[in-house]
């Protein structure tokens, strides 16, 4: 840290630096009569109903201080509220942020952070209308959105019946793979991660992008259950069908694995089937159909969003995830993914 | 930390603690249509006006561990968003958790916690709808509470105007001396802690009380501004002058000192008048009102809540806090007291 920048630090008090937060959130946004900067926000609200979700992101457990630019975790704070508004059939409206700023975290971290979850409040037409500051031991930003969903239309991870069949949108396992290969050592991994496979891989695990529209979407299309894939499918699915008092099978040659993954599957040294299945942060939404409606809910993503939906498996009477395999026979599939109390 | 302790918490997975917490704040809350459990959870709005806001609370910043147990930092974490609620003159709704447990933290920390939080929100009428849990190094417990209020009837922190009168609910300084008790070393520091006089400031440090109904009141007898003093009266009535371009001058003979603070005061090293203008967390309500309506508002207070007004100063043009002194003397008051981000 250089000195100025040291001087800079020492003079950032929590009222200058919530008069930046004015400033980053300025603007009329409608629907909201009192911004940033009271004790609270005031928002008009309709006679209907809101959803309401929280996620908090941790340096060290969330992610790693030295792969995430701060301008890229203010982005993802945001998104992966989004996603959990989306994965409802819900429209993201207004969002509060907290932040606990790190000891060598200086204004121009503050601002960078701030400039990532603008661009991405603009991005998904969310307005931030207060929150918190504080400092602490590291990095942690903690977000909530409120949004809104048509009355009754919200689609929940109980409503899966024996017979729905299991549809996922995009591809599976790319920020996982960005992640591992961001940490493995030797030049071969060097060169892998400035390949264009490894940055694309890379950008799905900085930059994911939550799928609101293709929610709507899959909700009008009938949906009986929805979640995004935030923990890995595996533990996901699990949720829906523990959820939905059922089980399910899941066909593997048909989960749609992220392609760069199969281009740098050597130097990860592991199967990118096992990424697409155990790796979190995905941010697809997986949900259940109606048999009969997969195919409408699959031409509607790719007309409208340009969003491959890949049907990878059914719901059954009873409970348990069953793999069926390639060749056809069955496995137990074991519900391994992110949980996020695993690593203390 | 005893074998089983550490083996219950090897335990310990998110999905098991997200069941616990399901328990917890199980049970019909009007107005909610899901609760915790799913991706976000659904809540019925009004035609009408909500507040949003959000606090973070990070062990070592804005609690010390060794002073508070995990029930009273979970039901403090509820009250210090509640009363900025209330400061708005809204009724707080609905609240969504995110906790960080720190590497020690068991399965009985977190139920400490949860009821802790779950006392609170009974208390004050919300229903805890949702949140995340994940580890990391201290303990940070992050909250957001909707709540509503009656269209065009909230107060903000900018309508004083010349003329108005300052008013303050309760006391102040109480939660700064328990905490300064607290801290302090000897035999005669720790005879004053088991006091009546040294409980009672320890339980305004531990056990704010946030003063819903009270703002409610206040709103409805005309008032021009207010806010919780959250950081220290000093602080808090230069952001409500800030806010509306004026300035005010502040008796401080009447300013009203939690009377607990005499009796300890030795002890203590501090004049209690000093804690009282720059001591936070006393979450009591700092207000303008016209000066025909402090009599009305203090009657109603006392009336319906026993609680005292105390009207301690007068909004004034320009800016600039000014003390008027016991001996008539005037002075510039230092705008000194609780900034989140001063002790990096």
């Amino acid at each position: 840290m250089k000195p100025n920048e040291r001087d800079q630090r020492a003079a950032t008090t929590e009222d200058e630096l919530l008069a930046t937060l004015r400033r980053v959130f300025s603007g009329d946004h409608p629907g909201v009569r009192l911004g940033i900067g009271d004790d609270a926000a005031v928002v008009d609200t309709r006679e209907g109903q809101a959803v309401l979700t929280a996620d908090i992101l941790v340096e060290g457990v969330h992610y790693d201080r030295t792969l995430i630019s701060p301008r890229d975790l203010g982005a993802k704070a945001i998104v992966v509220n989004v996603s959990d508004v989306a994965a409802m059939g819900a429209s993201p409206r207004f969002a509060l942020l907290s932040v606990a700023l790190p000891p060598d975290a200086d204004a121009a971290w503050v601002v960078e952070l701030e400039g990532g979850v603008r661009a991405a409040c603009d991005e998904y037409a969310l307005t931030m209308v207060g929150g918190d500051l504080s400092s602490g031991p590291v990095a942690v930003v903690s977000v909530a959105v409120m949004g809104e969903v048509a009355p009754g239309r919200y689609v929940t991870r109980s409503g899966a019946r024996p017979g729905d069949r299991v549809v996922v949108t995009g591809t599976l396992g790319a920020s996982a793979g960005g992640l591992a290969l961001a940490r493995a050592s030797g030049s071969a991994a060097r060169r892998a991660l400035l390949s264009a496979a490894g940055r694309s891989l890379m950008e799905a695990h900085v930059r994911p992008v939550a799928r609101v529209g293709e929610g709507r979407t899959l909700a009008v299309s009938g949906a009986t259950a929805m979640m995004d894939v935030s923990d890995g499918l595996a533990i996901d699915l699990g949720r829906i069908c523990a959820a939905s008092g059922v089980g399910a099978r899941l066909r593997t040659a048909d989960v749609p694995v992220a392609p760069e993954l199969i281009e740098v599957r050597e130097i990860l040294g592991v199967d990118p089937l096992e990424l697409a299945l155990g790796g979190g942060e995905d941010y697809e939404l997986l949900a259940t159909l109606p048999a009969a409606r997969v195919a409408e809910a699959a031409a509607a993503l790719d007309e409208r969003f340009g969003c491959r939906l890949t049907e990878i498996g059914e719901i059954m009477d009873g409970d348990g995830l069953t793999a069926v395999e390639a060749d056809g026979r069955d496995r137990p599939l074991e519900a391994k993914g992110w949980d996020h109390l695993a690593r203390r």
